[in-house]
């Protein structure tokens, strides 16, 4: 058996870092690493008003179906936000994010096939990408002002075209940048010039936490951009909702994929989320949650400032859920990571997890999660993780 | 862009009858087509109560969270009934079963290798396959008795190695036989001596109408047997939720890729599964769901029985949701489909569908689903159908 199993996992490497982080679960962390959501704003009870209505109401919420009429058309309304008008035959319903580009790669994607992506992005996508082998195309990003446009332009000029372009144009997971308008029109333009459509993972786009909002890259060119939408860090994770927006004759071809997968996305957390949205709690609820994680936000920035001040440079998210911190770089966060674990225990990501190929500004930086700690915690993290950051200068 | 997509969709073929069959779901249809259980006996009410229970006073039902503990103990219950005896660390989460089988084959079979099948089978399965395009190799079977395990030794003695062989025991989905227990032994012994793995795909296990119930593969041979359960035909498909019990080195490796896939199967929808499991409602609904069912396959066999009579032969499943029905070979099933679109409008799975070669016998045969229609629709819908057949005798 031993033989035929390693035959059969390949393809599917495991970071010793994920069982780190699940070894490090314990009360005695904190932890900074996994991108969760803040539990206390899960709308808990809508949500079992909504789930109460459904289940005793309306017809077959437990029955196969096909996606649901009335979340797409909440998903079309939410999709104005972000400055893209579609029609409701452009939306593909998805089990979250992670499934929506998944669906997409399988689509786009040929075993070998090359990939246009930063050096430096985020895991999910690369763990998507892994049972293809593709030739990564890599080009530089800022943890500042976001991915080199210039650089992305010089690639589709000289080499070979890719299957496709993978983005995260609002507080970049894991460098937090919010991408500039014109730089989205830049891609928008490259990509239909060049014929290569781009991914725009955008689960962090209606999380703004300064007053203006830039639309998605979607906006600006309509076919060859799909975007990938999810409730999981605007309503809850654990309901697995997720969106594609895409023309029809794509979202056809995806329904095929999708039906092969796992046949439809569940019926009745999709008639649960559009019961909660018709009720127009959701904008309330929005602002309710932009505040709270903006106040964290500030909470974090106001103690790296205090606490790890010169130690360390860090960015000032607009959007998202993480803050990128640069260290000097005679300091290998990968092994910072290892000794937090047995002395300090506050866990983070070291920056190496995220980069294509090795990378000096990676291993040397890590990315800290802001929205799942309250600020007791945030205090107490960032005073332990300066505290290990200097016994290293 | 249409060049592109040409060559984005190359794997991703929809069935023409596919189409057709959501063309045909309007009120003047009866549909023995799809596979749907009977909505009238989903337990909602419990279901709300269950979804209230957890939305109200456990933690984190919204969150990302592991596979949930307590579903796994009542799944370990529940497989005591099909005779196999694991550890709730042996058993893995899926959104479904179609899930389940997706994940298996992802990790048992690079492209292009060869999968041992029936010559007749579920057409999800040959879906999942298609972008791998592996070698198929296929063993006779019968609406009868099921496949024929002599014909798999010889193979298997002979040809190379197969990457899994896929197997539904019970309720057969078309045919609708259910296994013996001679050929179950047989299956797992020659699993484990030509070390290929069995995926079971047993979504009818539980449905058993008759008062023997013959154990699952797996309760034969552990580690070389892979099973694949579902709670859709027992609980409701709008939950998504299956399962999958293998050994741990092999959860492992699935857990990988299932996290590359969708992240997580939905915690609220597991947390309320198990919350409804725990409760002992349980058997009494699947008591009274089996009553259900065997009185509309008893139904529809009677109807076949009075209106079809000589004109065709048929199966009498004691497990699962189809009948298999056969006509005189110069009846072509899919020509009848395409008529009784426009005539008769009763629609059913013309045997050609799950073919996976030109097969005689599959294109003179259907499948009807006898557990979607109450006992009213399946006297006018086999009604229909017989006008339709004696037309071309």
């Amino acid at each position: 058996m031993a033989q035929r199993l390693a035959a059969w996992t390949q393809h599917t490497k495991r970071s010793a870092l994920q069982d780190m982080l699940e070894l490090t679960s314990g009360p005695e962390y904190i932890s900074f690493g996994l991108g969760l959501p803040n539990a206390e704003c899960f709308p808990a009870k809508q949500l079992a008003v909504s789930a109460n209505e459904v289940l005793l109401r309306q017809s077959d919420p437990l029955q196969y179906a096909p996606p649901a009429e009335q979340l797409k058309r909440q998903i079309q309304l939410l999709m104005r936000k972000r400055g893209v008008e579609c029609s409701t035959s452009q939306i593909f319903l998805t089990a979250g994010a992670q499934q929506g580009i998944n669906l997409l790669v399988r689509l786009l994607l040929d075993p070998g096939k090359a990939v246009l992506a930063e050096e430096v992005t985020y895991t999910g996508f690369l763990q998507v990408l892994e049972p293809f082998q593709p030739r990564m195309m890599t080009v530089s990003t800022d943890p500042a002002t976001g991915i080199d446009v210039e650089q992305v332009e010089q690639v589709l000029q000289t080499e070979e075209r890719p299957a496709c372009m993978y983005v995260i144009p609002s507080g970049h997971n894991p460098l937090s940048y919010t991408l500039s308008r014109e730089k989205r029109q830049k891609l928008a333009q490259l990509a239909a010039e060049y014929e290569v459509p781009i991914i725009e993972d955008d689960p962090y786009g209606f999380l703004a936490y300064e007053d203006i909002e830039i639309p998605a890259i979607k906006s600006f060119q309509s076919d060859w951009v799909f975007y990938v939408g999810s409730f999981s860090k605007i309503l809850a994770p654990g309901l697995r909702l997720g969106w594609i927006i895409a023309n029809e004759e794509i979202i056809e071809k995806l329904s095929i994929v999708k039906e092969a997968t796992d046949i439809n996305t569940a019926t009745l957390t999709q008639q649960i989320a559009a019961n909660f949205l018709q009720k127009d709690e959701f904008a309330n609820h929005l602002h309710h949650l932009r505040q709270e994680y903006r106040s964290r936000r500030n909470g974090m920035l106001d103690q790296l400032e205090a606490q790890l001040g010169e130690a360390g440079s860090w960015t000032i998210p607009s959007s998202g859920l993480f803050i990128w911190v640069r260290f000097p770089e005679s300091i290998n966060t990968m092994e910072l990571f290892r000794e937090s674990i047995t002395t300090e225990k506050v866990t983070f990501f070291p920056g190496s997890v995220f980069a294509v190929n090795p990378s000096r500004m990676a291993s040397s930086s890590i990315r800290l999660n802001f929205s799942f700690n309250n600020h007791d915690k945030i205090e107490e993290g960032i005073t332990r993780l300066s505290r290990l950051v200097k016994r290293h200068l």
